[in-house]
């Protein structure tokens, strides 16, 4: 259901921040980094009440209508839900709301009760020309459900009643979820019954699962527990021509994946209301720990060895130096490594070749989930391919640490943009083989970009995470100074050349993110004339009318 | 490449057939069970040159544009090649070869060389309203590489020249091959490096890469290796309206899979001309075993055991009684467990509980591939969490005498063929909560469509294979006295029978079988309208002509 004190023009809940209070070395480090002044003006977000919203576009009989189809109290036309709902969370998304910048908002904000509810207010809305936005979390970073401009009204779909579990199999470990389910909500209920589902992305607890789906998201366990498509056995999305309805079995073979369409298919032929997905008993130990690697090649060759010859970690995330610096920078003093390193530890490291530094070493996260005795035996060979590749035990405290914060910084964005730095994700995936090459070419683009945006020196780290047997995903964070007055004309052309950057050196346009708005003007390039030709062919015999979520995927 | 002495009417070469030298039981069980008179006449198949075959409908100056495209020797139009493509290997394929029914042969073959020609071949026949048939090893069981009735002419695109391993990455574990490669061509090529795709069906020494993805087939390891689908990174496909090719990339998040548009399409969308494999080093050891369980509900539980809590087997395949029981009948003198019954064995396990009869113990194959000492640990787990369920081991005798004859049951099928045996199978897949109640209701149907039928007592055996972590594929292998005369509609009432029980008690329609023009009658009922229109969608934009293999998938 609906979370109370959401941040509008930011991250989550107004009672959360990111805790800076005891990570002295993080404000000197950044403004050393990005050549920051040393007053940092902050600009709080205007007022809601101050933002120039224009009038809901549609009329009394047509929200009447509305209101006949899901109950009175769930069409809201109030500003504080046309804001909410007006974009999602992305760097360029946050700079505008902060602005006061609103050019689109919904005209109203429906909140169906369940699938029936679902398919009369897609029907409503295909006979009246009335665009239809579906909405789970709102976490997007690819504009995903922001209005299109233009005429037509726009209703946006709230998926946050449809959120309970409705079955689960505990002989067949698969559970049938309602799409508006939140992080929280899915292992709440079921964790109830001793399971999991396992998806932990970072936007965790504020996106559904319905949008986890529509995206092909991934969580940070994925290497364990799957992406989002390794989970879903069935969907059933609600399309403007009917219910597709996909069969729950294990595999088939009954021609072209219609659940792999359905799935990824980001609210653009219909709105997926639930699924059943594979889930797992709840894990008796998470334990995740951390290794020093004293160079990315290193890291990666134990990565590799470790999906090559077993255990096959839970979780695997490898950073490289700068980003190794910058969560030493924001590390807490009394915790994890930081803490090691303020006991002394530094000049133990830094004689066994191990340098604190932006050139320095190479953080991994690796952990194991499962029942005690197994995670044990998997840890010691884990432990022994890691060290056989260089890299040295840092103990679970760092893992702990790590654990601690996997949900927070998306809050500490919220403070840098606060004082005019700018900071976004580009994420992406290759095969072993290409991964540096592309790491290479991404960085590279991107410290240019930054430079050339007027941003200053810049600041871009990575880490590699989501390993598969065959590659993995690159996850790159850059930071720079904004400039003032044309933030998003800057931001975009540091995103243009990373994504530039990523398809010439082959890597995939995007690995777990999606594809949007922002993507879309490249997705032409990424699967070609015939790839671009079936999702118009999909699009026009499931949505003819062109209501579902039109601009995104290019559609 | 083309593989010679190819027997028209039935499988495989004319060489090889099924040793019944020394498996004396095998008769006189048959007879028994089927209710089969005592002298068995022998029906050869009619000759070759009997066959009343229509004419090519292709005129000189079409066969000469052909020849232009393709090389003169590479388009066929003689009795043997249009024969061998008329149809596939199914029972009523057979049935029809041997009785000299050959009613739609192919007007020619085509033997394209690379992808290019392909791409010109089906230009020229989309202007020409010419039928496209893409073959790969032609054993399908579904009419999936029939040409369908009509007016207009012909030709099968006969993938044969395309047989290469074009390259392997070592590093990321990733080969890309040509789609007309069989088993044997791929396994030897890629074995050169030390490295195995895994993907051991049945029919692996007559089928190609291309037609296992264009069906989503599954090998007898895919419970090591994965599902066809699972081992496919990426692939090209030829389309009338051009080529669609899908990024290398262990993950994608941009839109609805377009690779999995192109895995399953069966021929109907375009020509799948090679893909990027997921490949994986040769295992030191495939230590195969067999156990015995006293019920099939033991036996099942043995399974999902290992799935949930491992270790995961590379290969699992569970008989239930009757199977078991015709295993043994079956079973050569001196071998297996045939051979250990033999030496005052089965009163030992008689004493213990284990039957060997159509209504006693169950045969579990069980395999591990891998490193020695790692499987050896596997072996020690597995065993004990058999044992736990009641399963008793047998050893690895009896899982290498299923070794040497796991390709060879196709060629028993001609030989039951030509003394009037029906004999087909049926395969689906469930959850495991579903799995028992699945089994009941398909035996009970296909036990009553034969006595219906007229084909006497009948004999409907099973195994549980392909098992995941929330269910499993059920394959059933049923036999019965051929009707003389009606031969084809007798089976067509028994899998008419089958595929409803089916549906109705909540299986899949294929797990790995695939659609063809079988099971297009039901494919409506298994994916629902909007799953038809999905399909009849992609069928308009990507073969507006309606040339690729028309009526397979029902479109």
């Amino acid at each position: 259901m609906d979370i109370p004190n959401l941040r509008w023009w930011g991250w989550g809940t107004l009672e959360r921040t990111f805790p800076l209070k005891d990570r002295p070395r993080f404000w000197p480090t950044l403004r050393a980094w990005l050549g920051l002044p040393e007053d940092l003006e902050e600009r709080p977000p205007v007022p809601l009440e101050e933002i120039d919203l224009r009038p809901s576009r549609l009329d009394d009989p047509m929200l009447t209508a509305l209101r006949r189809l899901v109950g009175g109290e769930w069409v809201r036309t109030d500003r504080r839900a046309r804001v909410e709902h007006a974009c999602g969370k992305a760097y360029r998304d946050l700079v505008r709301l902060r602005a006061g910048l609103v050019p689109n908002p919904p005209d109203a904000v429906v909140y169906p009760a369940d699938e029936g509810q679902v398919a009369a207010v897609l029907a409503w809305a295909a006979d009246r020309d009335v665009v239809v936005i579906p909405f789970g979390g709102g976490s997007t970073v690819l504009g995903a459900v922001e209005p299109p401009p233009g005429d037509r009204p726009v209703i946006t779909v709230d998926m946050a009643r449809l959120d309970r579990l409705m079955a689960l199999d505990r002989e067949s470990w698969t559970a049938r979820i309602q799409a508006g389910a939140t992080g929280p909500e899915i292992e709440a209920q079921l964790g109830e019954h001793g399971f999991t589902l396992g998806h932990f992305p970072q936007s965790f607890e504020f996106s559904t699962l319905g949008g986890w789906i529509a995206t092909r998201g991934a969580g940070q366990a994925s290497t364990g527990y799957g992406k989002i498509e390794d989970m879903t056995l069935a969907v059933r999305m609600v399309t403007p021509v009917g219910i597709l309805e996909t069969r729950e079995a294990p595999a088939l073979a009954t021609g072209p994946s219609l659940l792999d369409i359905a799935v990824g298919s980001e609210g653009t032929y219909g709105v997926i209301t639930e699924a059943t997905m594979r889930v797992r008993p709840r894990p008796q130990v998470q334990d995740y720990r951390g290794f020093l690697f004293r160079t990315l090649e290193e890291g990666i060759a134990a990565l590799r060895d470790l999906m090559h010859h077993g255990p096959r970690p839970t979780i695997a995330r490898l950073s490289d130096a700068p980003e190794t610096a910058a969560s030493l920078a924001l590390a807490h003093e009394h915790r994890g490594l930081r803490a090691l390193l303020e006991q002394g530890f530094e000049g133990y490291l830094a004689r066994r070749g191990y340098k604190m530094a932006p050139d320095g070493s190479c953080f991994l996260l690796l952990g194991y989930d499962g029942a005690v005795s197994r995670v044990a035996r998997r840890w010691r060979h884990a432990e022994e391919t890691c060290r056989d590749h260089g890299g040295f035990p840092l103990g679970r405290s760092a893992g702990e640490s790590w654990k601690r914060d996997r949900f927070a910084h998306p809050y500490l964005r919220d403070i840098l943009l606060g004082v005019g730095v700018m900071v976004d994700t580009v994420e992406t995936a290759t095969t072993w083989s290409n991964l540096l090459h592309l790491y290479d070419e991404m960085t590279r683009a991107i410290r240019a970009a930054i430079r050339a945006s007027g941003g200053g020196p810049g600041y871009v780290m990575t880490h590699i995470s989501h390993i598969y047997e065959e590659g993995a995903s690159l996850y790159i964070t850059f930071l720079g100074r904004q400039t003032a007055g044309q933030e998003v004309e800057q931001w975009w052309e540091v995103k243009r050349a990373a994504t530039e950057a990523v398809l010439s050196a082959g890597g995939a346009l995007s690995h777990h993110h999606g594809i949007g708005r922002d993507h879309a003007h490249w997705l032409g390039q990424e699967i070609g004339p015939v790839g671009m030709r079936i999702l118009r062919a999909l699009k026009e015999r499931l949505d003819p009318a062109g209501v579902m979520n039109p601009g995104v995927l290019g559609l």
